[in-house]
């Protein structure tokens, strides 16, 4: 089963959006970003699109249309939080057609056994045609914490966007 | 107290709605819904309907109003994954007055423990009038396994939305 | 680190609001308003109002929306039920501008470890400019369970909403 996963997953295209004000400015190194795609590349994504944009609604809703055109995963880091300039979660519903509520319960209940603040995160998890838009914190740590939490479900949500739903009634699950 | 929930929960009328293309044809018997109406008899609950819709959002919204009219509790099963003709979940909120997110909350952490993929369904419950529409997964075991981990809170819900608040701040919990 | 935490929240001011009917005609002793408020002190809140409002939708909002400019935190204790009176978190959405659904989600998840019916709380935690509501159960044990469950991540949260976002990315965690 975790061969077949990994060979399936082989075949999703990812992008990767890194939203924060400082690093568009060229102010302060994108860590979470590579970060990210690393993880992603080591599950088998095909990372198609890597991005750093500031943290402005309008911005990120622009990116997330345009890059779930070419990659089936579209994954951000930052701008989940409660401070002002934090707007990637309004983006990210603005764009998606429906949200699934249990990836992200699971990714604040996981990382918020290391970190509680984990429970501050307004991350969503939203379907866009047959791609899927994930939210990650903004540090590198809790980015890739948050996405360790809910990586394996990926490959399996991208082939039931797919139409492939007879793999989930198998599985029993959804 | 076991024992006394079990006597109330005895009053309380339940209906089952299998929401399936293939099982509403006739191209496939229908499992879950004679399973879910299993568990919940043995929960003392009185199945006063059981009917199979398919997959289409305003049939989905027509059954569970007439449905709570005539039933307590309103079970659905199937349409609450993130395939495109899972539409069972808007189906629910369209009809719905308010929506009780830690009921499948509790729904998706309990039944993740056992299949990961549970964090994909969409599901809602929520409160039509004096009714409770509770979304169950598709496949059987899927079913049952969510409806066990939430099944005990459904009798005490069904009182409260009586008006009968007494009993909630005895138990000091809503 | 929990030393500057305490520190720091001593900063920090705070209201509660009793929702209840019987208790606004002074036909039911308030007592969870004051075991809620004696929580927030005990963290290092300082109490800046305390009031008692009946389960009417209006009523809340407009002391939520007075209140939040008085005090950084803002808990209601009382109405988060399934009840057709429970009507505070209607209120609560009615008067913030953000919800952050991870800090009621722990709540529940904690709390209903030791009292299932938890999981019917509709209780939210909203942001309204730069102040905090959260939502509690009415019960005195319901509500102070509950807020033990959260209470480490309000003076963080308080600290993000001023705009001190490099202290959150130190900690990895939004």
């Amino acid at each position: 089963m975790s061969s077949s996963t990994i060979e399936t997953s082989a075949a999703f295209t990812a992008a990767v959006v890194t939203v924060s004000d400082s690093s568009s400015r060229g102010e302060r190194a994108d860590i979470s970003g590579p970060a990210v795609a690393g993880v992603l590349e080591k599950s088998g994504f095909k990372i198609v699109a890597r991005e750093v944009v500031p943290d402005e609604q309008e911005s990120i809703q622009n990116i997330l249309a345009h890059l779930s055109d070419k990659a089936r995963l579209v994954v951000t880091t930052g701008g989940t939080g409660i401070a002002p300039r934090d707007v990637t979660p309004e983006a990210t519903r603005a764009v998606c057609d429906r949200l699934v509520e249990g990836v992200v319960e699971r990714m604040r209940a996981e990382s918020g056994k290391k970190s509680p603040m984990a429970a501050l995160s307004r991350a969503v998890c939203g379907v866009r045609g047959k791609s899927l838009i994930l939210n990650l914190p903004g540090s590198p740590a809790g980015a890739t914490e948050s996405l360790q939490a809910v990586i394996d479900l990926l490959p399996h949500a991208l082939e039931l966007l797919d139409g492939n739903t007879r793999h989930s009634q198998k599985l029993g699950s959804t």
